[in-house]
């Protein structure tokens, strides 16, 4: 079957990504690929680049939108497995931590541009986030009726402590010490629940309200 | 007064580190720093630097051990005036921000190594979050009698919550984003000690126990 010429086009453009995030390692960082680097490991000529990507900020950009898009989809599908039955917190943190062991590199990309000295990918890195925020504060709305502003400091302290799981899984190889990793994350999401509902029983006050 | 020989030496170390320091920003990362730069802005030759570092890395992770310090003692010195009457959780939590607000450059350089490039900067990071973490459960434990792994659990939650304020605070300058970020914090630290109140209650299994 013969490809179309969008459909070639989409081709090369996954072929760049792909070659982005093959050079990315633990010692690489984004800032330090050239394009034409990673025109020559996609096999391409560096001037084709242009018909795909403005520059590398632009090719940086995709792949925090996609893997921020990917997470979120991933954990949307780990809640619907929730409602078939299933702890819900337990389900979320392996499924992130799945994500993260197969995706070492954009998530160490992710991880990096959050504090990284481009303007742009910070901004890009904290949109992402705040969409996964965003997303766990419904769902939390949804098990438990609450007011947002409160939903959304509750969603906010599991996001933060599930990034953080995921630092520390970037530096820890072994199955042995992921397991560990992820048992402390999901009691520290415990507390974390266990705890909103003490203070929404006590009527605790958040800045938003 | 003159200053002896150790102490003039001990004065231009300072002056290097403070170069470094200076040139750090929100686009300029370690890495990007030479050290002729560094040795030109704190007004010494570059062949001098290396009486006091052996390289730029010494210096960077110089940086990392004295933030770590620093950071510990400003905590300690938080707790106890908490002993004295106030709130832990509030009181550590505005001693955090301020020392952030006031260091935005060296606390930057800590995120930024903690997934950097460089393995020896990102162990080094760890070990300043370790002895951070360790310290914070010594804590937990002389006010609630509760067994090490569940506090160190505890007290991880805590500082990742409170670093991840900090990597919030450096993208927001203003003082009233800035309250709103710390009472958002406070209230998830709040969670966090009654959940882990609620879960000892229950008697909750932790990896390490």
């Amino acid at each position: 079957m013969s490809l179309n010429r969008a459909q070639k086009k989409e081709q090369t453009r996954r072929l760049l990504i792909n070659a982005a995030l093959a050079q990315l390692s633990d010692e690489r960082s984004f800032g330090s690929l050239s394009l034409r680097e990673v025109a020559r490991q996609a096999g391409i000529a560096p001037t084709s680049f242009y018909r795909h990507f403005q520059d590398m900020d632009e090719l940086g950009l995709t792949l925090v939108d996609e893997a921020g898009l990917t997470l979120r989809q991933l954990m949307r599908k780990a809640r619907q497995r929730i409602e078939s039955g299933g702890s819900a917190i337990q389900t979320s943190v392996e499924t992130f931590m799945e994500y993260v062991t197969n995706n070492q590199n954009i998530f160490r990309l992710i991880l990096r541009e959050r504090s990284g000295s481009s303007r742009l990918f910070r901004a890009a890195v904290s949109r992402e986030i705040a969409h996964f925020c965003d997303e766990l504060a419904d769902y939390i709305q949804s098990i438990t009726p609450c007011d947002r502003a409160f939903a959304r400091v509750q969603a906010d302290a599991m996001v933060a402590l599930v990034f953080n799981a995921g630092t520390e899984a970037l530096e820890q190889q072994s199955g042995e010490q992921r397991r560990a990793l992820t048992t402390k994350t999901v009691v520290q999401l415990r507390m974390v629940a266990a705890g909103s509902q003490t203070l929404r029983q006590q009527g605790a006050a958040v800045g938003g309200r």
